[in-house]
């Protein structure tokens, strides 16, 4: 399949392509012939006058999450996905963390528009967000386009939008776009390459080198080389999978395992991946059809991008006979049943967590049944998986891991893959993007071993700026805010570091308020002051240390009255800290002590 | 080496072993010669009477932490560990979780001793709270007894302590228990023979199979045979590798890797591992001296270790001049220093942190340094480490990492190890330990594998009982609490599962609380309401929300006023609702609001 499929596609390419290249060489005086030497990091005779330009990465860069990247050129801003990212470590309360919108806002009359390179949400998830500030046209491929018309929907907002595929060449502003075909773990995830006066960018997005992918789109690495003929100036590389060795494996080792499990069970199977990785979700469903079983699907998001995948025709080989409704699968023998479902990160709320809590409407789990995890966790998430999977323990579900068996691989490139890349686009300058700071340092050591010089390897932070003109790049370092909003419910940037520092105070030893009647004139107390806890401790049990608590309230009211202390802030900070000083000794907890004091 | 003593150390274990046999044949009827087939599953004449016994785990199953398992046979309890396990996810401002003593403080007079199978915490980080209870006579390996010291200085406690090393046999109570050498990743690390009037039990402890350990010391397999032969009625087994296929590598794999990282580099090379592992430190001091570099440590709890490893006779052969303090590491070359430092787990407060903190009062790291983590992440440290790595990349520090390269190797048998132990023991019952859920079944499945009856493998939750009688053995259901006790500074069980609610539900939104005074007689309002808010809005930019909130509230309080209600429930409900049910049709959150009422 693949030699063929390869050649066929690459021809596809050719033709757009050959007219972009005369186009190119009207306005460009890249020339392939002038490359000479084994790396000629894009040599080109330069321009007169120089075009300088700037690449802005927003988001993406130390850290994994929210990618945002704009390139300015004179008075054309573009920018490169709009993604969210999941809230850090003690960010409490905090629903997603957004790329600070302000410098384009600041420059809004210049934004042409937003090239999407694939439908995961630390690439779209920003989008809604972005165009309430900001409504400029959408450019992303079939299923990318999809996700974000959810999003959209959810929101109330509109936008024009623009369905892209590889090959496409495509205008946006002054920039002149290429669509490319890579390999990824969801459909239709692109890279670009970006051209403009005074400027090549190649854009790989987040990819892998997948020589068998499920759709035989093979990642098209002939487009790559022939722009790295042309000359590149910048290239911008999907970074995740730097510090990984070899190679990152096909899909089809994921096929060739879930048949061998297919092949050798009758028992039900429950399979828990990412709903976004289309291919090998309708994989699931051939396999299931070639082993006589029936599919059913649980997950809200699964059955959403199911659906949409439908719409767009990937799945018109599956007859929709073979579907069965979640709420009819007790009717199905188990060896003729598979359950697809969301879940695989322990995400409280999803289909599989609620199977293995005996909370979902439809599906109990028993003896007979088997669960795969067709995924690996996301750092951070390993603790709530490791429940579910003791909870399916618990049911006599035989559980099928990542660790255990082939049935997930990355959509990341591993460092050969990364040479490869480098070899075929010999950039002039790089910059290594999507990854936390050791993944870019690892991957800019790649590029280096490689041949590409030092001073040509360019490792931002968000908000920093690259300044390229002609041969020439510098870094300005904080150009913008790199930092990214908070969001909380509907409060967009409204949570502060004080406010996260507070919840965290609070979810450490709660809180003890105190209320407090004052005569305004004299000083003295009108009542019986009020003290209530909550996270402090189990109040029916220990109420000995709240009535210990509320005779220092009384002596410290007693000082303040004698010494004329009656101004609110003094009242305040004298019951802080005595109350405080007498909890620390009693309990060694620092709970919060809110004091509240009216006067009457 | 290993085979000699090998050889020397199980004629050594012979000699009291004999005596013990003798003994034993006395008062049970286990006669070897008995045995027959491939699995003779202890296999004895019954006795009459019996004498039934029971085991009761309060810690330890279905979680990895506060092991503690006791032996309860007529009028003596033996109890075996007692450690602490680390607050799981969600458990907000809880220190640690100690098993539940409830049932021994119920049957004090029974406790003969504690015997400590190593020096872990989650193996000894109870005995403090167990002893402020109960004090009983502990016995403990010499490292281990070292570090209980520590404890019982840090909490002012004594206790009647006996050390004791492989080989030896002691009597607790009626128990007849001998400690048998086996590896782990800590040194002195014991399974026990416990023999009593009808039962004979094998308790491994945590334990691997390793035949180059540094201190040559092998696990005892021979004598762990020869028990087998004898008759074991019940075997307890660490299950925390059980899901691993095949052998867990041995440490010399570690001593490799790290002499090839020191014949190296010239850096500076700082050590990260786990403090307990004295043997591995051991060698990375040798390793330093081999290759000509002095060793500072930096780390409470490293020098702890060290200074007790020395007083114990382990670092014999290290000359003290080797060792720099690590005010002075300034003086010494980068190529001729070694720095042994804690914080290979993230900790925010060890030294490895501080120094990627730039907090480490003496050292300042740089280009020229290289971080090993001689270590891997427990589950639930992954982020906290990921971000401790990611800053050492930012000062160009070289990190090298166990999933490089063989800087570590887990100190838990992995399935093949488990099976060498089922083999030689060939219990008649097996009750699988130390392990989440699924460890213990899949340890179960090996068992079964090996032909150990489904009915003789017993899978208990903390606080069952097995109840042991002759060749008949059932599980009792919560016969004792197995849920532990949450320890919060000094409150021991103060801190419930309202509390923790509480807790969680503060750290999402925060809190607002609201102080209202009231005539008593006539239930009007006496000042203007004091409002305050922590963890809920950036109360400087969004002042606008309070002022509505204020609003709602006097709507609320001229309704109450109205409508003559003025008891303390009710108006504190018809607050807390109202402003409730605003703030969140405004921000979509949901605060604790906590009004507080003063009659006046």
């Amino acid at each position: 399949m693949t030699t063929n499929n390869l050649n066929k596609q690459t021809e596809n390419n050719n033709k757009p392509n050959k007219k972009a290249q005369k186009q190119q060489s009207n306005n460009d005086s890249r020339k392939t012939s002038e490359s000479k030497g084994k790396r000629p990091h894009g040599s080109r005779k330069p321009k007169t006058p120089e075009h300088p330009y700037k690449i802005i990465p927003l988001g993406g860069l130390k850290e994994i999450g929210k990618n945002c990247t704009l390139i300015e050129s004179g008075n054309d801003i573009l920018v490169i996905d709009c993604g969210f990212a999941f809230p850090e470590y003690e960010m409490f309360g905090i629903d997603i963390v957004i790329p600070d919108f302000t410098y384009l806002k600041e420059n809004i009359d210049k934004i042409r528009g937003v090239i999407i390179t694939h439908g995961h949400e630390d690439h779209i998830g920003g989008i809604p967000y972005f165009l309430k500030e900001i409504n400029v046209p959408i450019y992303a491929s079939p299923l990318a386009m999809g996700l974000i018309d959810h999003k959209l929907e959810e929101h109330r907002l509109h936008a024009e939008k623009h369905v892209i595929k590889p090959g496409d060449f495509f205008k946006v502003g002054k920039f002149e776009i290429e669509a490319i075909q890579i390999n990824h773990s969801i459909a239709d995830a692109l890279a670009f390459s970006i051209k403009f006066p005074g400027g090549h960018i190649v854009h790989t997005g987040d990819f892998k080198v997948d020589y068998s992918p499920h759709d035989g789109k093979v990642i098209d690495l002939n487009r790559l080389s022939r722009l790295g003929d042309e000359g590149v100036d910048l290239l911008l590389c999907d970074s995740t999978n730097a510090t990984k060795k070899g190679y990152t494996p096909s899909e089809a080792v994921v096929r060739k395992s879930i048949d061998d499990i297919f092949s050798n069970t009758d028992k039900r199977i429950i399979i828990a991946t990412f709903s976004s990785n289309v291919h090998r979700i309708k994989y699931f469903i051939e396999s299931s059809m070639k082993h006589k079983r029936r599919i059913a699907v649980s997950g809200r998001s699964m059955e959403n991008v199911l659906a949409l995948a439908k719409g767009l025709g990937y799945l018109d080989d599956i007859p929709e006979s073979i579907f069965v409704k979640v709420g009819n699968v007790k009717d199905i023998q188990d060896k003729s049943l598979t359950i697809i479902t969301t879940g695989s990160q322990g995400e409280p709320m999803s289909a599989l967590t609620r199977m293995a809590n005996d909370n979902h409407r439809s599906i109990k789990l028993k003896k007979n049944d088997m669960v795969v995890f067709s995924s690996s966790p996301i750092p951070g998430n390993e603790k709530v998986i490791s429940q579910v999977i003791n909870k399916l323990y618990e049911k006599n579900v035989e559980v099928v891991l990542a660790s255990m068996t082939d049935v997930h691989v990355s959509g990341h490139a591993s460092a050969e893959e990364l040479k490869l890349i480098h070899t075929l686009v010999r950039p002039r300058f790089f910059m290594p993007v999507h990854g936390e700071y050791r993944h870019l340092i690892e991957h800019a050591k790649i590029a280096h071993a490689l041949g590409q010089p030092q001073d040509n390897i360019f490792i931002l932070s968000n908000g920093d700026a690259l300044d390229v003109s002609g041969k020439k790049a510098s870094v300005n370092r904080c150009y913008t805010s790199g930092e990214g909003v908070m969001v909380d419910g509907y409060g967009i940037g409204d949570v502060g570091n004080v406010v996260l520092k507070d919840r965290k105070n609070l979810s450490q030893s709660g809180l003890v308020t105190i209320a407090v009647a004052i005569d305004s004139a004299t000083g003295s107390l009108m009542s019986k002051p009020e003290l209530k806890t909550r996270g402090f401790v189990y109040v029916q049990e220990h109420q000995d240390i709240l009535d210990e608590a509320m005779e220092v309230i009384y002596n410290t009211l007693g000082y303040c009255m004698e010494n004329k202390i009656k101004d609110e802030a003094a009242l305040t900070k004298a019951i802080r800290d005595d109350v405080k000083s007498f909890i620390y000794k009693k309990t060694k907890r620092n709970p919060m002590i809110l004091p509240l004091i009216l006067y009457i």
